[in-house]
């Protein structure tokens, strides 16, 4: 993976809908702000808190989580459309 | 449950408002914004101080809880429509 | 009481301001936002503080309390009109 | 005095601004959210602060305060018009 | 002096801006939101944190400084036009 | 390097978004508001916590980085444009 | 120097975008919100963190900073229009 991603944010790549697996979650196109699947490409080293400490991340490279449709920024990396987002976008880890 | 909700996540299942049991509480329709029913699914580990710490959930797998109508973002499992909201969405725990 | 609040929660019934005891305090039915008198059916165990700790309620179960009209949430818990709110919108507790 | 107020919110009776005494200050009537005086009527235990702990009130019942025009919430007890707000809505305290 | 600020907040007598001296600060009339010059009047114990202590104040009594125009709230006292702001508004003391 | 940044700052050159080496990373110049590549020329000491400790830096200079086209501050040194940023607005440090 | 700023304020006099040293930066007139070249003339003694400590500041007498065009407040001293602003507002070192 070329992105190494800043603190609490990781990189996300969008799994296809149609494909019900693993969790069998569809979610309707026309939805507005519905949550969306993707797989976990990389993650960052945690989020710096206040105190000094670093936050370890709840995530891993290859979870498949949910997340919101319009959060973070999205990038375009050797013609694959990624996301780049914060920890806290992500709603929850959806098992295999 | 196939979702893991983060940190002070959980993920819920809207209870029909036309049950009256185990609460009787009876929300009309038409209300805009007013709290809603559901049963908890999941819960996540709970939510992570500035300290370093994790709060406890205050919820529980079965709790039947109050939560705001438009709290939260809605997912589709498995043609069940599910709701993941935060903690502090939840007004009340509903007694049997 | 059926509703358990969760944190810093309270449920409140609402006292009748024509009912002037026992703080004899008349509120005109036409004010906007004008502080409203509620007898506390039940509070949550406290505001959870950012290191970790809990804050202990301070009212309890049966004081009559002013709160502001629009403050919290209001639920029909078997008929009877309630409302749901945190314990910073409680104004002042009414002694008897 | 009816009214015990919570955490960091006093009671204030407003002081008719034609009385010159015990400060001598005049606030023209069509002035707009200029600072009004009151006798302050109770006062709360103090505002909970996130360590926990409870810092002490900085005025005390009987102390004449200016504050904002606009600042907390308006209350009829027993006839009388009274105003619920936060310490910090004071500005100063006029002495006699 | 009447006025007893409360926790950081000063009471300002405005200097007349025509009246050069000490600083030889002029401020045209038209001007929105320029600083004004005033002479400090009475200070505050200081700001309180949320550790439970207090800061000290930066001004004091005598002190001819610089603040936002239409920062703080203007009182009339015995005729005499003065304003109560927080220390955070006042940008410079100006040495005489 | 002229500039020295402040705190969390970093000082960026945008590298060309048509050379499409180290990352590969094409982003549309139509786009609105995707993220672009810099090289990190110059990094602030890091961020002032509350704890009154400094946080090192996670980028360092020679870094490509991906930035939020409207982020920062874009000042012309010498002829070349340039973009100061906090930190916290790089999502990801883009291997070579 | 007449004026001395309080905690993390400083006063800068503003150097000519014309003259393109030290740092020859030059920033076209027309330009909205570009940064603005200026010497520092005071410093404050730093900004009092909430644990009641001072953060001491990062610029000292004499440097030249990069901030923000509408940053802080223009007071004009015997004559000549100095910037106070937060050293929050600044960018920038320019290393001569």
């Amino acid at each position: 993976m070329k992105l190494k991603p800043l603190h609490d944010r990781i990189v996300i790549r969008r799994v296809d809908d149609e494909d019900r697996s693993p969790g069998g979650i569809v979610i309707p196109d026309q939805a507005r702000d519905k949550p969306q699947r993707g797989e976990v490409l990389a993650v960052g080293p945690g989020e710096p808190l206040e105190t000094g400490q670093v936050r370890a991340p709840a995530v891993e490279t290859g979870d498949v989580v949910l997340f919101g449709k319009f959060a973070g920024s999205e990038v375009n990396l050797d013609g694959e459309e990624l996301v780049v987002l914060k920890e806290s976008d992500v709603l929850a880890i959806i098992n295999a």
